[in-house]
Formats: C-alpha cells, sequence, structure tokens
C-alpha cells in the first residue's frame, strides 16, 4: 500500500504541474484546464508548427499524446503503437512498442479501431488494446512488465474490445470495456499497477454482489436503491446481454475517494426487446476508488430507446454557485441532448437542461422531488421508437444516436467557471428491427440515418460555452461537422479544439475564432499543451474516423453504414482523407 | 499535329512561370529551379508551416506535388491515389482518383510502392500507375480520358511495373518501365496524349529496329554503332530478358527535339551468366522526340557487376564554361560514383570524375579519344565480382547497389552554375550466385549488405555542390542517412532538401544550414516551389520508403532483405516511421 500510496501522490504532484500532461485528461478532474499562458489570447494569432510526428497508422486518432517531463508517449488506433518520443532530441523515438493482436478484433470495434490513449503511472505506461489486453510498459524502456486480459476472449469472438484510456488512482489501474452494440455487459474493472492482479470488477447491470452495490447505502437521487434494483427492472435473462458498456471517460475525486464515470445504451437498440428501465444502463456511477462498490448513482436516460450511451466525461468543479451556495459539482453533457450538474458528494441533482435547443425527443427533465417522475425525461410520444414500435421508422429525432456529444470531451476553466463543450448538431431516423443474439454478432436491431439539424445554420456541431449553474448556453459557435475532438482551456484565456476537416482552432473566451491551421487529416484527438525547455507548446493528434468519420475510415458510403453515420458525414470527403499524425504547435522564436 | 504544337507551347509557357510548377523536374532541363525569390537566405529561417495534407497512404512516397494555376495536384504510391486541391479553398479535395489494381503488383516492386508522380498537359493529368497502366484524367473533374496498359500483364505476372514520372513532350506522352530485378527488358514508350494510341517505342536492347537505332546515325562517342550494336554484346539471348529498364528521370531539350534519359542494369545482377558488354544496359540516350530514333548513346557501366542503374537524371545546363569554351551540356551524376558532362547535341563526352571520394570500384574513366578504352571506367580487379566469381563475396566496394545517387534528382542554379546533389555515402559486399530465370520471379543473383562508408564521417549520406565543368565538388554537406529527397534551387540563393529522418533543410550557397524542420516522416520526395495570391510556398512530401527506407516500409528486418539496404538503414527507425503527408511552407504573414 505504501508504494501504490506512493504511485499515486507521485502522480498527482506531476497533474498540478502544469508543464506536464500526465493523463488523458489532464487531471482527475477532468477539466482539461492548463495554468500554462504564455501562449494566450494575444498570441495565439502568432502559433506556427514546431515539429511534427506521423504514427504510421491510418484511421481515427482519438485521445492524445502524455507529456511526463522530457518524454511524450503516443499511441494510435489498432494496432495500438506506443512511441516514446525524446523532447530533447527533437521527437527522436526512444522506443516503440506494437502489441501482437488478432484482427478479428477489428469488425467487432463498433465506431472505428480508436483507442483514447495512454495512462502513465509509477514509471509504467498502461496500454489497453482492442483486443481489451491491459498491458503495463516500463516507461524507460517500453518492455511490457505485466499484461492482463480484461475481456473473456482476445479474438472478438464474444464482441468484447477496448478503446478507453486508463485511468491510474493510486494503487490500481481502472478500465473499461466496449461492445454495447455486440450485447456485451459492460463493467469496470481495476487492476493492481504492480503485478496487474485483479482488485475488484463492478458490472453495470446484475445481482447487487456483481455490480458491488449495497442496497441499503447505495443511492439513487437520494434514496437506498434497495435489492436487486438491476434485474428487476429487466425483463428475464436479457440483461446478461444487456450493455452498459463503460468505453467513456473517469474522473476522480481524492477528497472523496470516489470515481466517476457513466455506463453506455443497453442492448439491443430495438427498445421493443427490453422492457423496463434497464438499469444500470444509461447512469452515472460514482464508486469508492479502494472497494469499487457504489456510492451513489443517476439513471439519466430510463428504457434508451435511441442509443444515447451515458458514457461521456463527468468534469468536476469546485465551488460553483448554485442558487447563491458554492457547490462541489459534477458536470455530465450527456449523448441525449441535456447537461447535468449533480452534486458530486451525494448525486443530488441540481441541473438539467438541453445544451443544443435542436434536443426535441424530451421536453424536460422532471426536477420536482415530489415527483414519482424526480430526475426522469419527460419523452415525446412522436419520438418514441418504443411507442411507434418495430419496423416502424421514426423520423426527426434530435440529437442522433451519436448525441448532442459524444466521446469528445468537453473543458472547464475555473477562471470563467465555464464548461467549453464540443457538440453535435444532428439529428436521426431511427427504425427498430427484431434482432437475435450470436455472440460475436453485431446486435444492433435498429436502422438509422443522420442529417443535420434542420432549420438551422445547415452545419452539423457547434462549439459552445456553458454555463452548468444555470443551465444555459452563453455561446454557441457554428461549426459545418460534428466537433469529434477534445478541447482545451487555458490561463491565456484561450480555448483550443479540433474540427473533422482538419483545422486546429483556438477561440477567445467569448467564442471568437483567433487562430486555425490546417492539419494533415480530420482531427478526433484531443488538444494538450505542455512546457518544455521554457516554451509552452499545444499537441494534437490528426487521423479522421470514429464513428463520424467511419464513413472514410473503413471506407464505407451507404448512408445507413456505419450505424447510420456514412450518409450524413459523406461531405467530409471533400475536406480531408485518412491519416494519423501528431502536430505541435508553439509560438516563433527559441 | 496543331492541336499537339499547341500542347507543348502552353506547356513550356506555364513551365517557364514559375508561379507554377508543372512537371515533376520543374523545366525540361530538370534543373529543378525556381526564379522565386520571396524566400531567400536572409528569411528562410522565418519558414512555418502554412497547410499541411495527409495522403491516407502509408510507405515510401517520391516525387511532389504539380501545381497549376489554382490547383495542386497531389498523387500517392501504390494505390496510386490522385487528389485535386483548391488553393484557393484551404486545399479542399476538388477530386480524388483511387484506380483500382490488382495488388499481386505490390509484391513485384523492387524497391518499395513508390510513384514519382503525375505528368499535365493539355488540360490532362496523366497517371502511370503501379500496374503500368498509363490513365489520362480530365484535370477539372477528375474523370479518366483514356487509359492504356505499357506492360504485357497487369498483375505482376512478367515482373512489368511502373513508378517513373511520365514526360509530355509536344503531342506524346512519354513512360518507361520498371522490373530490371525481374529480366523485364526495358523501353521507353511514347504514346499520343489526345487518344492514348502508340506513337513509337525503343527498347533498350534488342535489334536495331526494336531499339530504334541507326545503325549507320546514332553515335557512341563520336562514331557510329554499327548494326547489331547490343545483341552482338550478349551471349545468346540474354538480352531478351537483360534488363536496361527505364524507371528514372526524363529531359528534353526543345532546340535539339532530343529527349534524354538512362537505362538501368543489365539482369541478372549475377556479371558470370551475362558475359559481354551488355549494350545497351547502363547507357544515356539521346533520342528525337517524335521518332524515338537514337541520335546519340553512351554506356557507362559496361557489364556491370554491381547495379548500377543508369538511369539518374540528366540536368541540361547551357552555356557552361568548359576548356574555355561554353558548351550546353547534359549533367548525369550516375549510380555507380562517376558524374559525367557530355556534350548534349554530340554525346562528347566532357568530364567524367568522381562525386563522392568514397567511390573505389573503378580508377576513373578513360578520356583519351585515341584509348580503345576511351569513355570506359578502369575496374579495380579486387572489387570485380565478375572477376572474384559466383558465390564469393566481394567486400568494401564503393559505392554500394544504390549508388552515389539513385533517383533522388539533383538541382541546377543558373546563378552560381553548380549542381546541388544529394547523395549516398554507402558502401557494399556483394556476393552474385547462379540463378534461373521464372517469370514474374524475382531474378536477382545476389545477396548483398549495405553499411556507412568507411573512414569517414560515420553518416551515410552527404548533400554536395558539384562543378560539373571542372568535375569537382565545391562543398560537402555530411547527413547521417543517404539525402533520398530531390533537391530546389532557388533565385533566393537557398537550396531545399529532404532527409530520411523527416527534416526539410535549406542552406545557403556555400552549404550552411539556414532552416530545418520536422516532417511527419522520413523525406523521399522531392521540394517543390510555387506563387500563389503574391506569395510564395514551399511544398514536400513526406513518407519514408523507397530503397533505402524499405526496411520500415516494408516491415523487413533482417539485414540483407530488402536487396540488402535493411541492414545499413535500420537506425532509420529511431527517427521515423511510415507516413504519407505532403507540408507546405510560406513566410509569415499574409
Ligand atoms: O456500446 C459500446 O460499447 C460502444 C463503444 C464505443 C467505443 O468503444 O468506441 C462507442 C460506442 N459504443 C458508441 O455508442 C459511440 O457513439 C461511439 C463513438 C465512438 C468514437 O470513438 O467515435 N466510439 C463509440
Ligand atoms: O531495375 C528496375 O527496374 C528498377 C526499378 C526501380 C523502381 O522502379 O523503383 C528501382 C530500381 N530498379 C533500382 O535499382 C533502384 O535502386 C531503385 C530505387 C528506387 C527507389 O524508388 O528508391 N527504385 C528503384
Amino acid at each position: 500500500l505504501a508504494g501504490g500510496a506512493m504511485a499515486n501522490d507521485d502522480l498527482q504532484g506531476m497533474m498540478s504541474d502544469s508543464k506536464n500532461w500526465v493523463i488523458q485528461s489532464g487531471d482527475y478532474a477532468n477539466t482539461r484546464y492548463s495554468q500554462l499562458d504564455q501562449i494566450n489570447k494575444d498570441n495565439v494569432k502568432d502559433l506556427q508548427v514546431s515539429w511534427t510526428f506521423s504514427t504510421g497508422v491510418l484511421r481515427g486518432h482519438e485521445g492524445g499524446p502524455l507529456i511526463v517531463g522530457d518524454v511524450m508517449y503516443v499511441h494510435t488506433p489498432y494496432p495500438n503503437t506506443v512511441f516514446a518520443l525524446d523532447l530533447n532530441n527533437d521527437g527522436k523515438i526512444l522506443w516503440k512498442y506494437t502489441p501482437k493482436q488478432d484482427s478479428n478484433v477489428i469488425p467487432i470495434m463498433c465506431c472505428d479501431t480508436v483507442n483514447r490513449g495512454v495512462a502513465y503511472a509509477d514509471g509504467k505506461i498502461f496500454l489497453y488494446q482492442a483486443d481489451t489486453t491491459l498491458v503495463a510498459l516500463d516507461a524507460k524502456t517500453g518492455e511490457p512488465v505485466w499484461s492482463v486480459k480484461n475481456g473473456t476472449t482476445a479474438d472478438g469472438s464474444t464482441g468484447e474490445s477496448g478503446t478507453s484510456a486508463p485511468m491510474v488512482v493510486k494503487d490500481k489501474v481502472i478500465v473499461g470495456i466496449s461492445g454495447g452494440e455486440f450485447g456485451v455487459r459492460g463493467h469496470l474493472t481495476a487492476y493492481s499497477i504492480k503485478d496487474g492482479s485483479l482488485a475488484w470488477r463492478a458490472y453495470s447491470m446484475g445481482s447487487d454482489d456483481e455490480m458491488l452495490i449495497d442496497p441499503e447505502k447505495t443511492t439513487h437521487l437520494g434514496k437506498p436503491v434497495g435489492p436487486s434494483s438491476s434485474t428487476k427492472t429487466w425483463e428475464g435473462d436479457q440483461w446478461k446481454i444487456g450493455g452498459g458498456t463503460t468505453w467513456g471517460w473517469y474522473s476522480y475525486d481524492p477528497k472523496l475517494n470516489l470515481i466517476f464515470y457513466g455506463t453506455g445504451n443497453p442492448s439491443t437498440w430495438n427498445p421493443s426487446q427490453r422492457p423496463g428501465d434497464n438499469r444500470w444502463s444509461m447512469t452515472i456511477m460514482a464508486r469508492d476508488a479502494d472497494t469499487g462498490v457504489a456510492k451513489w448513482l443517476y439513471q439519466m436516460t430510463p428504457h434508451d430507446e435511441w442509443d444515447y450511451d451515458g458514457v461521456n466525461e463527468m468534469i468536476l468543479a469546485d465551488g460553483v454557485e448554485i442558487d447563491g451556495k458554492p457547490r462541489d459539482i459534477l458536470f455530465h453533457p450527456d449523448r441525449n441532448g441535456f447537461a447535468y450538474t449533480l452534486d458530486r458528494a451525494t448525486g443530488e441533482l441540481l441541473v438539467a437542461k438541453k445544451y443544443d435547443p435542436a434536443v426535441n425527443w424530451a421536453t424536460e427533465v422532471v426536477m420536482d422531488k415530489n415527483s414519482p417522475d424526480y430526475g426522469r425525461p419527460i419523452v415525446v410520444d412522436k419520438y418514441s421508437t418504443h411507442k411507434n414500435g418495430e419496423d416502424v421508422n421514426t423520423t426527426g429525432v434530435c440529437p442522433a444516436a451519436l448525441g448532442t456529444k459524444d466521446q469528445q470531451p468537453a473543458a472547464y476553466s475555473p477562471k470563467t467557471k465555464l464548461f467549453y463543450v464540443p457538440t453535435n448538431h444532428v439529428c436521426m431516423d431511427y427504425e427498430p428491427y427484431r434482432v437475435s443474439y450470436t455472440a460475436g454478432q453485431p446486435y444492433i436491431g435498429a436502422t438509422l440515418s443522420m442529417y443535420p439539424a434542420p432549420n438551422s445554420h445547415g452545419g452539423m456541431g457547434n462549439f459552445i460555452a456553458w454555463d452548468a449553474a444555470k443551465g444555459e448556453i452563453v455561446w454557441s459557435k457554428p461549426e459545418q461537422f460534428s466537433v469529434w475532438s477534445g478541447a482545451l482551456a487555458t490561463a491565456g484565456d484561450v480555448v483550443f479544439y479540433g474540427t473533422l476537416e482538419g483545422y486546429l482552432k483556438a477561440v477567445d473566451l467569448q467564442g471568437n475564432e483567433l487562430y486555425k491551421f490546417k492539419t494533415p487529416s480530420g482531427i478526433i484527438g484531443n488538444v494538450t499543451t505542455y512546457e518544455h525547455g521554457g516554451k509552452q507548446y499545444v499537441a494534437v493528434l490528426s487521423g479522421v474516423g470514429g464513428w463520424a468519420g467511419i464513413g472514410l475510415a473503413a471506407g464505407l458510403t451507404k448512408g445507413t453504414e456505419g450505424l447510420g453515420a456514412v450518409g450524413g458525414y459523406a461531405g467530409l470527403s471533400d475536406y480531408t482523407t485518412l491519416g494519423g499524425q501528431l502536430t505541435v504547435f508553439a509560438l516563433p522564436g527559441k
């Protein structure tokens, strides 16, 4: 435990030094905020490309590099190569690690062969491979120290895959699992960073035991969940192939010792096949970091009918004033188009408001604590794909299945107390159909098509500033395509993000564009910043793909292919093509 | 013919406007010199990356973009995608063309899946595919206008492939053929730019008819070659599988109406299997552009024993003073380590000197016109792989098979009257062995290993300035790896080249480094420049590969693999990995 506590202290110390970027999300709070201010709103227009690096891999590049002292760690999509680059020597390759994986995992990755990045702690780099192997590499040499299989198979035969970034908390490394479109039952799992031994596993659905739920103590909106809170909301054994995967972002509050994350869609996408609330899919979870036991839960989209996975990041912000009272909040801009503000110690729901005016599947979230529907969205009948039934095309649902926001993480500036959120502005038609389960085969049960939100600016995205206390859009900057890249906010009063066409953009705190640069390929990576040799750098991975870019990434052209995304984003091919490059920016001069 | 003449006039006019870059080599003379001087020796240090473009293809990217007015045409290695990019709209993709090719051609490409670029004329883009299909695309739409097969098969079964850049002369487009390592008999072929019909074909070896040789009029070092000059230098029918492929660069002198190019190595690499001079392999050819008939020939390496293909570029320079007399010369830095200066009207040999002091396989080229050995190299016995014989390892031969220079083209500045030559500084061991011919199978017959030139600076390359009148190195800048990228000289008194580690470098006329930038991947493309909207740009393709980078490109690791190149260049993997990107540079400001 001593060693474990050390690892954590060390990591937290390194996180608090903005020269580094030691965790994918910038910090445990997932703010993606940097105190660096050498690059600021006045000089960002002079930004230059400092150096570049090709990863040697094509398709969607999510996540970003880690910067630990003088070394930068760069990862790739499948085959999940990891590079250690020497920042003192023009990015010379110190080591390179390419796992051997069964390529059968490729076709079972729902939304491109993405990987959201590696983790660092205790002198090790943690890589979570597409085939669900979690491997710890010696950060100095790239030699594997240990490895463990998180899924039950490594060849895709059970539909399990890995795309998420692991997070290290104290002496454990936390990983999720993907495969909601293959009937995989999700779980969050903690392994010892020392030897990869299993510490705990918490399923998203199932018995209280398997879910690490204490029926008396685990609460939902302030009340104990009671026994069998999950299984009793499913018909029969459907929960065993019920989804609720955990492929998004994780955050951690050291004071509360709680880990926060969300669970994905219930399987299948045909809601008629799974009556009930389908708990605890689509749920924000707060779990004890040592034991995994759930402190509180909140299900945002009971009985999902639109594939609104609840896995988006949870950003932890302190002292945000709500109704005159400073609160330590959890902010969660959900796929379903509502942005939630909760008290992160208790799970109390403070704010739930639409962060895109186009959202139409629900009118509101019930905020009356005395209502039996407290915390539930009020679904609009005409957009209920369950009510409309199987083999009926429900049209004009906003947002589309990929939500008002998907994996692209937002940033938070403690200076402005605002959230800077990359969003989608996309609607869909959704036609559910009956599907039967076969292990390792797609278990979708719906045909989708997507298109820009009608009667709007014509584009498929906005980059917005959000007030999580008031539940209001402060400003909104239209974009032609979804902003599938993660944002970065800095003490220089600049906010950065990338676009699917391939631009790195910098805006001021009013959303005015100050700088843009066309990188080699569409950006779905997350912008990071670091300081080296007294100079501030901004870095981002290019490489179009992800769900939005699946048409380009996988070479699909039929509109409804790629789970419905191909048609809507077809225009992307006029702007960019496949790539895999790191671009590093800095101001001129030494 | 009127239309043809027009096309030519048009093309020549566009070439003479340095705002464009309408032919891979910059101009017919292959000078790679630009009159643009906005970027100059004083401000080049301020160069910035202006924009970038990923080609979506990995492996070796040779050649470079063409710039025709407001449109940039970018090609890729196999699968030979072509993009038209809108320079008025941030490089938006106007059209994209991806040929369908049989992937069986990949394994028969000796030296990576490279392509040296497209040609433009008459509103058409000419693409010469890996499978030897020559296709004319409408430059506005990318629609194929016509296509013709230059080789006899398109599936690799005869070992024929295409890598070279076509050249348009008047109403014809000229292409070569690759496959010297597969016993392909080389030829240069001219097709009508209008409809792709065959105009003439000149073989590199064979009967006078097939070679378009006039025994009375075609000369070798001033004397008519006489009848059967080729076949009588071969034993039996070996010439039919005799190599002499034509995969290098072509130049053209409109005043003389002559096309100049060189022929490759005789097949096999085992010299004992082909006694004789093996004419006209390893030969500079001057041919009439309309008829293809040879005006003069000069064989540099009779009976090659080291794979010193004679295909390197022929640069045409006017008024170079030699022995007090201004001469219109052809300059040719050959693979064999000698740089040749000839009178290009007559083929008179003026200068032949080593352009790397490491060269040791021959002591000199006989310049005494009265000697029976006039024009021949004096071979050093101990480096004669034929004398040493089959299954004997001849060690320490300099240069290595990839020569003192390979496909990477040099530049010429009419201001300095000097040639700026990217070179290799590599030696080899060479062990020939008996091999039998099977169509479509490698026909090599030698095992090689390569290494940096011993007792030198330790690196594998130099970038040099060469005085072709005196036959002297003016300055030499050591490089860690071979400079496999083509040079660019400009009126701004700057010379550019790329390195295998990925740097774009700018040097002054004394060889001092003024600027370097690390592009995403190793550079084997050729640097180009153009002007758009009043601003000068420098552009280069990154994407490590080619023969020098074949280890990375094809994933080979055994030292003698990749025809012996893998071992020598193994260190490259510490600096770069696969890529495929265009990087465009400019000075700051609008
Ligand atoms: O249910 C799942 O297991 C699962 C996994 C993933 C993934 O791992 O990338 C995505 C999704 N679902 C998904 O619903 C989704 O919108 C999505 C987008 C992306 C992406 O990287 O662009 N991945 C995923
Ligand atoms: O004999 C041939 O047909 C042939 C073809 C090629 C080619 O087409 O690329 C090369 C060579 N030979 C060759 O000898 C050689 O050194 C070479 C280097 C390269 C390259 O692109 O880096 N190609 C070739």
